[in-house]
């Protein structure tokens, strides 16, 4: 079975850069409004999706041309809400979506957020994910007064912050340490209540964690690195990627090195949910227009500004008709390998304006049509798809009502889901297995499930 | 008018330690259940209750006896879940009653914080309240990573912190710079974006603030402190104040301080709100036993624990028997003063004990007799009350069904709300006024509401 996830941003616009000037991407005027979000919410968890994954950003980028100019006029992820409170809004109109908030390991105190997603996985029955991100942005590290450290250091420092969620979340709090004895007055028992005492390189937490055991304790771990770093991170944390492809080869050769990995890693490798933009419709005539009119209003100079914004290296300083693939930019192609391992070769230009609607496949056509490369793309290793509706929510009722019912009648995804934690829906078993290597901040001789 | 604000803890506790314990706290129960805290919501809305307060928590304190144990064993702010996405979940149940979430200067960095909050004010249509805190406790700091300072320094540095928010909530973005001018591709006006570029002592934040301007920017302003230091922060900072008060003559003591203070600072002075826990039923003989059954759960011990994790101070080195007024902590009596200038003389062990329920009036009888205490407070110089029920939700429905139509009746409290935010109902207007120190953070002549 395939899992469906649909991909929101805090903001304004939808995945595809200057998409949110079309008239049908209602998201722009609603996204700071709460009932908007239950009713996509709902939208969702009928269809069924099995969750909502919403990006993040932590600065007003001014990477392009060293100015936050263009990103401010083209609304390139800027404004910007905060996911978790969204996702807790949205959990309370709905009972078994999914939910996967982004959050940052080199922004924020690992103390806080571990408190932070313990509760939201509470409130949510265990149904929260976190997509695990190291950050980039020159602004982003000088906002919060976080070091900025090199590319490869930050996942080096990302490996640490885990080691010290996994004590936390996996070691702190017996199951049976809250006793609730009121007869007694004994409310925990101080023997199932623990240190973590960690001391590393880049922190210092001696614990304990706030919370009480949560139904997942981790929350489902996702992670969206590319980079040779980021692969070997997720490799060895992910229980889920979301990855970013331009064609099944390439998510062959991607998925075929990720197992390799887990597999030296001595884990189940992770769920791997490819983007992909489908522009669905009854006629393939249809879909054609929608998708020329989402494409009519893409700039190559906005895939500049996101792309500078992401590798934090100004593609303002390139000529648009020079070769992608001979810029090199040490450590930092890691979102660039969906072009330049795909079947085609890219001008700067052209590398820009696609990026700027992400290097996801963009099936155009009927139910038909788009579900055969649904299929294909399964069959290439796909496990599920992380789902970037053109427009929103315009493109995930699209999904809902035309392609879904044709995916279900080829037997592919469910219909419907259970209540249950994000886990097992996605994975299996409430708690991380043990060949995790957050078993590790297990107290020595627990079962983790 | 007088404002009630409900309070509760994000832990299974009401506000009286130990008295989780009681049969009628269901609370204890179910506080990690979202359906639960939308049921409080709705049922504070229908009161009308003003708003819902949320404490919390930043560490499982080790102050009494140098241990957690105790911390553990009593359930004393430990487990604690987040308040914040407790009350995005709240909001998305209710229509207009205001949230109140406590958070720290100390331990988060502002522009983080900066971002959620204004979030959560998105969300809630301006329905969002700060309780400023400023933390003691030394795994707070250890867990965090943040320096500890000492009990002034810790302000100094929030009034640092809070210049910072201000810059960023008041001045970063203009009302009108989120054109969204979809023909011309214009999504913001890059002239009313800006950086703030802070550099400071403590902080150093260039910018810009993430989120467009929300309904109130700044959130209304909570603070608690009761400190010589405290009470200056809150003259210049506080919109509110929720404070601890024994008797009436305290409280109007108080009240005159404050607004001295503020006369100083140049600004109207906060709205105060007392915590106040009533004991109310439909007979006096009721609410005595209700009042005997809380208080029979309590424990000079817990007491202990508290007023030693609360003041960062180990009381458990003292004879209970000694005279309170005896124990000279320097610069750390804020929460003692209401013992210290009530009418009569506290041992160390009544103190404890009685601070286990929070140093606030328990008025115990009749609606009639409950609300004559309301009038008296009032007539203190009482602006609204933090009301601490014994147990929850069942004491927020006690003052529901029989206090709040006596308080009605006598004039003292809105039939219903209007839908809009905190600011308009607590204090007026949406923003912050200009005699705020809040305004300062705006561009030069630029109008707050």
């Amino acid at each position: 079975m395939l899992d469906l996830i649909a991909y929101a941003n805090c903001s304004h616009s939808p995945h595809a850069a200057d998409a949110w000037r079309h008239p049908d991407h209602e998201h722009a005027r609603r996204y700071t409004d709460l009932d908007y979000w239950q009713e996509l919410g709902q939208t969702l968890e009928a269809a069924p999706f099995a969750g909502l994954f919403l990006a993040d950003a932590y600065n007003v980028a001014d990477r392009f041309r060293g100015s936050i100019e263009p990103t401010v006029r083209q609304g390139e992820q800027f404004p910007e809400n905060d996911p978790l409170p969204l996702l807790a809004a949205v959990a309370g109109a709905t009972d078994h979506l999914g939910l996967i908030a982004t959050a940052s390991t080199s922004l924020y105190p690992p103390y806080l957020l571990a408190k932070k997603l313990s509760t939201v996985d509470h409130l949510t029955d265990g149904r929260l994910g976190w997509n695990i991100v190291t950050s980039s942005g020159r602004l982003e590290f000088a906002n919060t007064g976080a070091e900025r450290l090199g590319h490869d250091a930050r996942y080096d420092r990302a490996d640490e912050y885990l080691a010290v969620l996994y004590k936390l979340w996996e070691g702190s709090v017996d199951d049976d340490a809250i006793v609730a004895d009121a007869e007694g007055g004994t409310y925990a028992d101080p023997d199932g209540v623990r240190f973590v005492d960690h001391e590393g390189e880049h922190f210092s937490v001696p614990g304990p964690h706030l919370v009480a055991p949560s139904p997942q304790r981790t929350p489902l771990l996702f992670q969206a690195g590319q980079s040779e770093r980021g692969r070997a991170f997720a490799a060895r944390h992910a229980e889920a990627t979301f990855t970013f492809q331009l064609d099944t080869d390439s998510l062959t050769d991607y998925v075929t090195d990720l197992r390799e990995r887990a597999r030296t890693e001595g884990r189940e490798p992770p769920a791997v949910f490819p983007g992909i933009a489908p522009y669905v419709a009854e006629t393939e005539a249809a879909a054609h227009d929608l998708h020329d009119s989402v494409v009519d209003l893409t700039s190559a100079e906005t895939g500049l500004v996101r792309l500078s914004n992401h590798l934090d290296h100004d593609y303002s300083q390139y000529d648009p008709d020079a070769p992608l693939q001979d810029i090199e930019v040490d450590g930092i192609r890691g979102v660039l390998e969906a072009f330049l391992t795909s079947d085609r070769e890219w001008t700067v230009g052209e590398a820009a304006r696609r990026y700027a609607r992400h290097p996801v496949p963009e099936p155009v056509g009927t139910p038909e049509q788009v579900a055969d490369t649904v299929e294909a793309w399964h069959a290439a290793g796909a496990d599920g798809f992380v789902v970037m509706a053109p427009l929103v929510p315009e493109g995930f009722e699209r999904v809902a009502d035309l392609l879904v019912p044709e995916l279900k009648r080829r037997g592919l995804v469910p219909e419907t889901y259970e209540t249950g934690t994000l886990r097992a829906r996605i994975r299996e078993g409430d708690r991380l297995p043990e060949t995790h290597p957050g078993a590790d901040g297990r107290p020595d001789g627990s079962a983790g499930d």
